[in-house]
């Protein structure tokens, strides 16, 4: 059946669970937080809610062993204050490094053989590190990254052209972070090149929007939580269902060495193949930036 | 088509919008709060879910004209700290006794026409405010009231006898607050009756649980959230489908005088109907010492 | 994951598959059918759907050596006219027996070790066959029998008294055929006890519509579907998510030596328990009748 | 709230019933059949299913008084066996423009305002007919078309390269019959442009496919109905969510005079846009030779 465990229970693991939870994605669900209380709460929360909902799923909480059959482990620790506080989500990578290491060690004590969706931040440098520590292979081992800025670039796109967000195709790469750009070479509107309906002038002022606008939300409600969470939930069903879902997530890609947003097939086993893109010059250049300022905090950290 | 209002844009009101919005119950959304930041932040957060969302939802934000057309208002106003502090939702009363008269103004003259289902506590005094106020009809005001608590109520029988909440059957009724009571006689675990079930003394403690447990998660996480937003929704979806859904609500009962969490059937129009029960001289008994204690604080106000 | 084979493709299991399809339930489906190009077709419809779908469904068709790792497997070959034409279910028999030997031994070849939800009429005796074929433990066949007459009993009832028919409780029980009955002394609408709501004369009219309003269907579309594959899907899902539901279906009842249709709690291993009903004594004389009916006819088989 | 009238209840129609029905899309279905008995059929089965759905909905038969203030209709009459002998979806025609102008008339008697999806084949000139005849504007009429032919060429491009049917992106434009075509322009994979990645050759074959596979489906099943049912359901959605979706379906074309299977944006007033393609001299030639087709049939019927 379908076990997910969640580490990490701020609003965005819980939104997480409560997604699984009403939608039936789940049938088991592994809730796990440092604060007891706001474990037990959640659980509680939950489990006052079997009787309304559509659904039934098991949740147990605090258990790692429930870990070793698990299918997938979505962690979402962290603080995002420290990330709005510095307006860069590398705020919160000295806490979440070792949130990461903690976390990695226990996941790997639990016997865990499945997929990890990692949403925690800065989230392509810390994926790396649970692949590290856990030991699981790099297909195993995945972020949400910039599957999130792309759901926020469609919507955006979109709304400058009237048009529903999923009318927009095309990827946002990069870092889940400041280095992140929109690869206009691949976005198309109802059929029609990007490129040729904004300027090379609007194309910049866009680029910077879906970042921006993260941390609007993260401003105004003291985090982000619904977008980013259906989208841990559509890397979760394709993991489960195997469709083979075409998504830029962060992954570990062979050629910049690092984990770094760009598109790949996700499958059951986590990712099935990276998707080679043929960038122009200048976005190769971007990615280049992007995977350097993760290199270099993921080196700062190691000469610590 | 579907139409929501949303006045309140807490943990709870912001809940009930990604319920709506993720299960596409609702066509529109219509969010509004008094905290102009939080709005734009969950406008926001709602429109970044658009393109991972597996239905379209129009959402606006802050447009008390858009009320005029929708079919329903959802109140999830308040402050539920003040009702932790006291360890009783008159806590939030003078505070929303307040909102509720401001809201139901404004809703009385967007020339709203539809049902209001209302969350906000008080449940049962605030209810019956926002009826008065909004000059609706007291079939087209209803309060979430004892449904949660019943939800509550099933998961712990359930959990005592290791049965499915769904297979516990009965209500808890009276106020949603401190004066609930499980009505024992209406309680059946896979047919069979619950008082053979349990000793007067295991009732007596069972029948404190579902409003200790509520504590327990707003203690926890600050708040409660997804509980109330499934049972918000559960009759969001009864009114729309005009399913004549039978359960527990905060309705005006005219043998009390008063709101009160009662059964009845609900529909298109709201309350169709309220069921009256043949409860015991007990039952009767808890029934109106709930109704005195949502009187006597109503009568308070006035008086103020 | 979860995986699910289908046995027999005509209207019954073909719509079984598409609603487990469409609504995500499943993420590996087995068809298998006699007819190869029904299969194909079913094959093919389905797999021109992927694109349309919320959900990605792995489809596989005529191997029976997918059935090893299967969690669930559906039954429903046979053939409903010689059913409609004899105007009882045993008129399917001699057929089905043989479909249900052959099927049952192929199903133990490959394997096999979850559960099986039978819904090849008549019912119950099938579903005594299979267990017995295939080796498996009662727990782990069992049949959709009354649980579709209680959805139409829920129906009739409710359409008599103007309630939806889940304000609707209690069983119909006893064979999926024309020994079955309402258990009038577990019904009860809205809190009111059934048998103060009808005479005993409208009791006895009433008795009759479930099965009779099956074969209106089942004449004028030449079979029935809808209703039968939401059952079956009701099931599957209580079975995926242990949820214990409570529901009469066609199990082994120690009493009375056979499968009959007979409340019990359905989880992850098939029936959890079997829980016994304090029926009216005409009661438990209707379901002895019921099960003379059904162990008459498996003896005349087994002298065959 | 949400109300759809489906006229015609052989499979396709009933299917598209069932559909609605199960993920709580409409909160109202008026089912109207030819044949009296049919429709009891599905009336019947449906009602019996209200007991284990998700939603409820309101379901009456056989009343075109109830479309008045229905939202959408659904046009899925016809007989399929015809288009099946033939090989021509045009084999229908004689039956099926008799019906659609008898339809027509009763639609326009009965004051309907909304949009109709129609299915019938075939289905460009049979929408077209159902337009003149009901004296709807052109974008409150549209047809099925070649968004089932998309969703077929979507999953055999997809088999072929090993990809998800939703990771191949592109049109089937033209009838909704042998004169259609795949856009190969407009066909991409994973970002990757088709064109380079299938010799002309292949693209020769895998054109005629999309349209063969529905027959290999009807010759198999005696009909289609799962991928149909399923494109009509997303063309639902869209309009009452007013998602303004962009895909090919039967729309008038007022360069091409006629309805013919072309992109447009569908939203709450039906057809929102048609959006103009940069196609190239080949595919605009054999959109040319199906408009062609499709009115040199339509000609012919004025002729008779």
């Amino acid at each position: 059946m379908r076990k997910v465990g969640i580490i990490g229970l701020g609003h965005v693991g819980a939104t997480v669970a409560y997604t699984l939870f009403t939608h039936g994605i789940a049938d088991e669900l592994v809730l796990i937080d440092k604060n007891e209380n706001k474990a037990a709460a959640e659980y509680n929360d939950l489990h006052d809610t079997l009787a309304r909902n559509n659904y039934y799923v098991r949740v147990t909480m605090q258990d790692w062993h429930e870990l070793k059959d698990a299918d997938i482990i979505v962690t979402a620790f962290g603080d995002i204050a420290a990330s709005v506080k510095t307006g860069d989500r590398f705020g919160e990578f000295e806490l979440n490094a070792k949130n990461a290491k903690e976390v990695g060690e226990k996941i790997k004590e639990s016997g865990f053989k499945g997929v990890i969706v990692n949403i925690s931040n800065p989230c392509d440098a810390v994926s790396q590190i649970l692949q590290e520590t856990t030991g699981l292979s790099k297909n195993q081992v995945l972020g949400t990254g910039t599957f999130l800025d792309t759901a926020r670039m469609q919507r955006i796109v979109g709304e400058k052209l009237g048009q529903d967000p999923r009318n927009v195709e095309g990827w946002v790469l990069g870092e889940h972070g400041s280095a992140q750009f929109i690869a206009w070479s691949t976005v198309r509107v109802n059929n029609k090149i990007a490129i040729q309906l904004f300027s090379e002038d609007e194309q910049s002022k866009l680029n910077k929007e879906p970042n921006k606008n993260s941390f609007v939300v993260a401003r105004g409600k003291g985090y982000t939580s619904y977008a980013i969470a259906t989208c841990a939930t559509k890397l979760i069903q394709a993991i489960f269902a195997d469709s083979r879902l075409y998504a830029p997530v962060s992954v570990y890609n062979p050629e910049y060495k690092t984990y770094i947003g760009y598109p790949a097939i996700i499958g059951r086993d986590g990712i099935e193949q990276v998707i080679e893109l043929k960038l122009t010059s200048k976005e190769r250049e971007q990615l280049q930036v992007a995977a350097d300022k993760i290199k270099e905090h993921l080196k700062q950290l190691k000469n610590k």
